[in-house]
C-alpha cells in the first residue's frame, strides 16, 4: 500500500478522506466505583492489557487515560517479529502487515576510506535470519498499534472503551480489606468536568502510566540505572533525497558529523530519522527550544554528506531523551504480601530507542501478565500465580537493559579510524549487531525455571522448542480442510492453554497408538488435567486445549478413526470442532524436522497462554501432566 | 478463525457481540437529479462497478437498490481464484483470506461398490492446481464481499453510499440528447416516503439488477438458453454429523437418492448443503411452500447414507432454481448508436451454482466495464471504447454457459452402474472438473483480438503470459527496500494502464540496456504515450505506470543508475516513488523462469487496468508501444 503521497494524515490510510479517519472519542461517563481491574495509561503497554482482559466477559476493567484522546502520531514505530506474533493471537497481524513497512535488509554506512568527509556503504545484511519467526519485523506508527487494540477491545466479548481526560492523582493499598484493597484517586481535565474529583476502588491495579509513572512512584518504586540520558532528534519527514538506501533501515556512521539512523515508514514516501544529539546528565533536559528543526535537518544533510535530503513535511518530531532504567520489582508485593500493583512498560523500564525495545518490551510485559490477572479473576488460579509476574519479566527486562545498554555504546561511538583508535570497528558494529537480531526480534526472551516453567528434563524430545521459550511456529496441514496452516496461530489471546501431543511412529489412532492413549486418559481419568481443572458447564477445551500433529500425510489417514476428544463437541449445539489435528508434513516438510521433534517418540509439548512453551514430557506420561497443571490451576467447580 | 459455533449472526465475526455488527443505513436523502453513471442494483455486479468507480474524484455516481439494507446473509459464497486477484487489487484480499474457508481439495464420494445403497469414498483431488494463482479459491458468504465493496465505496476518493428504498420503474434513452441521454424513474419503498417518485438524468446506465433485470426489460434484450430450469436446495446450516469429509468440498452421488454438494463455509463450524431437486420447465416454479426444510434435511440423510446429519440452526436457507441463459448483448447498443445503457452480472447471463460462476462472473463484468467507463468519463479515450465491453464480456459469458451446462448435465447424471450404463461414470466426472478446474477458478477468461487485446505477433517473447488472459504473476523482489513481492499486486484498481520492462541480457541500467533507452524515449519524445496521454498537471505515472524487473540480484545493482522515469517525483512534494523497479530473483527462482519471459532479449508488457495482458512487444519496439496506445486513449490536455 502507498498513502502520505500528499502529506500525511493520521488514521486508517485505507480512508481517503483524512476527515473520516477521525474516531469519535467515547461518550465521558463517570468511572465506574469499582473495577477487578484498573489499568492507568493507554499506551500499549496499558491498551494489549485491556485488549487482552476484553476476552473475558466476566472482568470487569476500566482504562484511563490523561491524554483527550487515542494517539495519533509519534513515538516508537518498529514493531519486532515476536511482537507480530502476538498481534496474530489478536488476528490483527495481517493488517498491520499490510499496512507497515517491512524491514528486509539493514544497510550500514560509514566513512569512506579515501574520503572520509564522505559517506559510503559498507555492507547490508539480511535483517531477520531466515525461520526466527514466521511474521516479519515492521516498522509502522504506534498510533496504528493503539488503533488496532482500541479494535480489539471495542469488540471483546467484554466491551471495554477508554476513559480519557483522567489523570490518576495517587493510589493506596489497604492491605485490611481483601475484597477491593486499592483506591485511586483520579481528576478530570475536560474542560466540561475540569477538576472533578473520582475515586475508585480496584481489585487489582497495573500502572501502565510511562516513564513518569504515578503508579510507580504511589508504590514507592524507583527507575535505576544510567545517570546520563542519551538524547535523539526524531522526525518523521517527507522528504526529497538522492540518498539511494532511504527505503532502506539505514545506520549511518559518518566520520565528525554524528550518526543517524534512518527507518523508512509505512506507505512508501515517509521516512524517520534518528539524529543523534549530546549525552545528558540525568538531570538536563534538551528540549524543543534549544534543538530546532531546523537544527535537525542540517545535522542531517551534514550527516549524509555528499548526499542531501530535503524535507517537505514533518509529520511529527521530538526530542526524545532517555537513559537505560529499571525498577527492581515490577510490583508492590513483599515478603508475605501478595501484590495488587503492577508495573508494565515504561513505568518500569526504559530504553533507547535504537534497539527498538520500547513499544515491544511494554507490550510483552502486559502479554504476560494479562493471562494471570485473568487466571486469578475467573477463579482458574491462586493469586499466588501473579507473583510469577515480576519474577519473569523483570529478569527479562534486565537482559534487555545490558544489550540495549552495549548496543547503544556501539552505536554511538565514534568508527575506528587512524586519528580515532579507540573507536567502534564497523565490522564489529555489524557482528554485534547480527548477534543480537534475535534480541531485538523479541524471539530470545527466555523466562527462568518456577511452576510455569519447567527444568527441562525432557528437552531431548524436542530440541526446537526450548523451555521456557516461545513456541516456534512452523506450517502443518490441518487434517479436516487440508489447509496448511502455522501451528502457533491455533493459539489465541484466550487465555487457554495448550497441549500439543506430537504422535511417535505408532499407526494413526490404533491400539498402540501413544496419543489415542492420552486422549483415553485425559477424557477417561478423573486426575486428568482437562477433567479436573474445566468447570462442569465449559466445553472441555474451554481451559486446556488439546491439539495433535502426526508424522502420517493427510490423504493418508482414516478421519473417522480420530479419538473424539480431538473432535470435540462445543457450545450450545454441540458442534464438533475439527481444527485440532494435523499432519506434520506441510508442503513438503516435517514440522519434525524443522522443529527437532523425536520422531520415534514423538512428545508432549505444554505451552502456555502467551505462547511460552512450559513443559516438553513423553507422550506416555500422563502423571507428569496432571502434576504440572496442579501447580498452575486449582480444581475448578 | 473460528466463529458462529453459538449460531450465525450477521456481519464482521470479529465483533464479539452481534448488535455491534449492524452498520447503520446511510441517510434517506433524494436521488441527484443528474450523475454521469447510474448503477441499479447493490448485488455484486453493481457494488464492484461502485467501488471501482469510488476511486475517480471526479465522476458522480449513484447506486440504488430497492431493498431496504445491505445483503445480510445468503446467495452465493464461492470466491474463485481470479476473484480473489481482483479483491487484491481493492487492498482487501487479506481481509477475506483471513475470514473465509480455504477450498484446498475436493472429496468424491459415490455408490459404494460392495452395497450401493451406501456412499463411499471415491477419491480426492486437489482443488486449485500448483501456481495457478498466488490466490486460494475460498468460501465465504456473499454479504461479506459486499461489505467489502461497500467499505472500498465509503472511503474513496469520490464517497459512495447506496439510495436504498428505490426501485427503478423503467428508464428511457433519448438518442437526441448527448447530454445527459438516459432518463431513468424510481418509486420509493421506505415508509416515510412510500410512493414517492423520482426521476435521474444519467450519462450512463448500468443494469446490475439481477435475473429479472428491468433494466434489461427497458432496452429490450431477453435472456435466451435453456428452457429448462435446475432447482437446487440451498441451506447454510450448523449441524453434527458423522460423515468424515463435512470440512471438505465434497460432492456426493448416491446411487438412488440424487446428488448432493457439501461447501464447507467459514468459520469451522458452518457448512452449505445444495440438494439436488427435480428439473423443471422454465416457466414451473418450485418454492419453499412446496419444498420445506424438513424434506431438504430427510434427503440430505438419506443421500449420506449410512452417515447422519443432525441439523442443529439454518442460517439460511433458500430453493434456488435456475437455467442457464444469457442475453445476445450486454448493452443497448446498434449499428451506428453508441452504448449508453450497460447489462452485468446475472441481468444478462444466469448460471447454475455448482459450478460457483453467478458471482464470479458478475463481479469481474464489472471489472471489465469500470475501467472503460472511467477512462470516458475522464476524458482519456473515445465512447468507442465502451463497445468493447460486450464484445469482451458477452463471448466470455457464452463459453462459461457452454461448460456450465455441460458440468451441470455430468452433475445430475445418475452414476454408472450396471443397472445404469447410461450414467455419467464418477472417473470421468473427475477428468472433466480437473479439466475445468481453470474455468472456474476464473483464470482460463480469454479476451478475443481488438484494440485492447493484440494479435501476439511477440507472444514468445513471454510465453507464459497469454496476450487477452489475465496478467499471471509470481514473486519478485523490490529493490528500494528488498522486499519480496508479488508482481500484479502493483497493479491496483486505479484505473491506470502498466508498462512492465523486463530486461535482457544487458547490463543494468548502462548505456547500452534497453530499460534505459525505453525510459529515455518515453521521457523525452513527445510521441511518447506517457508524455502525448498524461495531463500536464497530473503525476508522470497517473495514467501509465511503467515498472521495470531485471535480471540482477537485487544487492547487485546500484541503485544509482536506475533511470528518474522509474523514481519519478510524485503529489505536491515530488516525493519520489520508490516502487517500480524489481529483480527478478526473488526467494531463489526467477520470474523469468517461472513466466517464460525471454532471457536475451527480455520484452515490453502491456497490461491493461484490469491486469490483461494486452500486448507484448519487443523492449526496443517503442513505436510499437506509442501505437498501441494511441488506439486506446486520446491526447490529453
Ligand atoms: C514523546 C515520546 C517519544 C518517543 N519516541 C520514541 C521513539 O522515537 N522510538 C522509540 O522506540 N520509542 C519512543 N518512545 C517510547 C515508546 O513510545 C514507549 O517505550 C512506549 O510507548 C512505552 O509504552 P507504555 O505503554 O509503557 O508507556 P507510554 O506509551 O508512555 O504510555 C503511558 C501513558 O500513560 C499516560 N499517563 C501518564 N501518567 C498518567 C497519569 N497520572 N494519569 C493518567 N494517565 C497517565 C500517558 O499520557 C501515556 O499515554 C517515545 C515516547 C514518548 C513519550
Ligand atoms: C435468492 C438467491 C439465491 C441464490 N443462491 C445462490 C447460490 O446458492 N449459489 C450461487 O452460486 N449463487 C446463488 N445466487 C446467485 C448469485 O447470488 C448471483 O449470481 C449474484 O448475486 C449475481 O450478482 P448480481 O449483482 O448480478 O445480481 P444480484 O445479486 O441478484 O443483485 C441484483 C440486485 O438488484 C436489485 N434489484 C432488482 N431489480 C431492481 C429494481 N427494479 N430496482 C432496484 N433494485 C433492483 C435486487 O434487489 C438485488 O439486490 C442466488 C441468488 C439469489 C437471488
Amino acid at each position: 500500500m502507498q498513502f502520505y503521497q500528499q502529506g500525511f494524515h493520521p488514521g486508517d490510510p485505507r480512508i481517503t478522506d483524512p476527515a473520516d479517519r477521525v474516531i469519535a472519542p467515547p461518550l465521558k461517563h463517570s468511572l465506574p466505583s469499582k473495577v477487578d481491574v484498573m489499568i492507568v495509561g493507554c499506551g500499549p503497554a496499558g491498551l494489549n492489557l485491556a485488549a487482552q482482559l476484553s476476552k473475558f466477559a466476566s472482568i470487569s476493567t476500566c482504562i484511563v487515560e490523561q491524554k483527550d484522546d487515542r494517539l495519533l502520531v509519534g513515538q516508537a514505530d518498529g514493531i519486532a517479529c515476536r511482537t507480530m506474533e502476538m498481534f496474530e493471537a489478536y488476528d490483527f497481524a495481517d493488517q498491520i502487515k499490510q499496512e507497515a513497512y517491512w524491514v528486509n535488509e539493514t544497510a550500514f554506512w560509514k566513512p569512506d576510506t579515501e574520503q572520509p568527509q564522505k559517506i559510503s556503504l559498507s555492507s547490508k545484511i539480511q535483517d531477520v535470519e531466515d525461520d526466527l519467526s514466521e511474521m516479519p519485523h515492521v516498522i509502522i506508527n504506534q498510533a496504528r498499534v493503539h488503533d488496532a487494540f482500541l479494535d480489539v477491545m471495542r469488540h471483546g466479548p467484554r466491551k471495554i472503551v477508554p476513559h480519557y481526560s483522567r489523570q490518576l492523582l495517587n493510589l493506596e493499598v489497604d492491605q485490611a480489606t481483601t475484597d477491593y484493597p486499592v483506591t485511586l484517586t483520579f481528576e478530570r481535565l475536560d474542560s466540561q468536568h475540569l477538576g472533578v474529583i473520582e475515586k475508585v476502588k480496584a481489585k487489582y491495579v497495573v500502572g501502565c502510566d510511562g516513564a513518569r509513572s504515578t503508579v510507580r512512584k504511589s508504590i514507592g518504586r524507583e527507575l535505576i540505572g544510567d545517570s546520563i540520558n542519551q538524547g535523539w532528534g526524531v522526525m518523521d519527514v517527507l522528504a526529497v533525497t538522492d540518498f539511494p538506501d532511504i527505503r532502506l533501515k539505514s545506520a549511518i556512521h559518518s566520520s565528525n558529523e554524528g550518526n543517524m539512523l534512518i527507518i523508512p515508514r509505512e506507505g512508501g514516501y515517509m521516512v524517520r530519522l534518528y539524529i543523534e544529539l549530546d549525552k545528558l546528565k540525568s538531570n538536563e533536559r534538551l528540549s524543543k527550544k534549544n534543538i530546532t528543526t531546523n537544527y535537525l535537518i542540517a545535522a542531517a544533510n551534514r550527516i549524509l554528506y555528499p548526499y542531501t535530503i530535503d524535507v517537505k513535511e514533518i509529520a511529527w518530531w521530538s526530542v526524545y531523551e532517555i537513559g537505560q532504567r529499571l525498577t527492581t520489582a515490577f510490583d508492590d508485593a513483599e515478603e508475605g504480601k501478595l501484590p495488587h500493583v503492577f508495573l508494565a512498560g515504561d513505568a518500569c523500564h526504559t530504553h533507547s530507542p535504537k534497539a527498538g525495545q520500547g513499544l515491544n518490551t511494554s507490550v510483552n510485559d502486559t502479554w504476560n501478565l494479562g493471562w494471570k490477572l485473568a487466571h486469578v479473576l475467573t477463579g482458574r488460579a491462586k493469586p499466588e500465580l501473579l507473583q510469577s509476574y515480576s519474577f519473569e519479566r523483570q529478569t527479562v527486562a534486565q537482559q534487555l537493559i545490558d544489550f540495549d545498554r552495549e548496543f547503544s555504546k556501539m552505536f554511538s561511538a565514534k568508527p575506528k579510524s587512524v586519528t580515532n583508535p579507540e573507536g567502534v570497528d564497523p565490522a564489529d558494529f555489524q557482528k554485534y549487531f547480527v548477534q543480537f537480531g534475535r534480541f531485538t526480534a523479541g524471539t530470545a526472551i527466555h523466562y527462568p525455571p518456577s511452576d510455569l516453567v519447567s527444568t527441562g528434563q525432557h528437552q531431548n524430545l524436542a530440541t526446537g522448542q526450548s523451555i521456557g521459550m516461545r513456541f516456534h511456529s512452523a506450517k502443518v496441514t490441518r487434517l479436516a480442510d487440508a489447509k496448511p496452516v502455522h501451528l502457533a496461530h491455533s493459539m489465541k489471546a484466550d487465555g487457554r492453554w495448550h497441549i500439543l501431543a506430537f504422535a511417535g511412529q505408532q499407526d494413526f489412532m490404533n491400539d498402540t497408538c501413544q496419543v489415542n492413549k492420552l486422549c483415553e486418559f485425559l477424557q477417561n481419568d478423573p486426575s486428568s488435567p482437562t477433567q479436573y481443572f474445566t468447570p462442569k458447564s465449559a466445553d472441555i477445551d474451554a481451559v486446556i486445549n488439546l491439539q495433535a500433529v502426526f508424522q502420517t500425510h493427510h490423504r493418508e489417514v482414516e478421519v473417522a478413526h480420530i479419538h473424539p476428544l480431538l473432535q470435540p463437541p462445543k457450545g450450545r449445539y454441540g458442534l464438533k470442532d475439527y481444527e485440532k489435528v494435523y499432519s506434520a508434513i506441510c508442503e513438503e516438510n516435517s514440522f519434525y524436522d524443522k522443529r527437532g521433534i523425536d520422531k520415534r517418540d514423538g512428545c508432549i509439548i505444554i505451552v502456555r497462554p502467551d505462547q511460552y512453551v512450559a513443559e516438553i514430557l513423553p507422550l506416555s506420561d500422563h502423571s507428569g501432566l496432571t502434576n504440572f497443571f496442579k501447580r498452575v490451576f486449582i480444581q475448578s467447580t
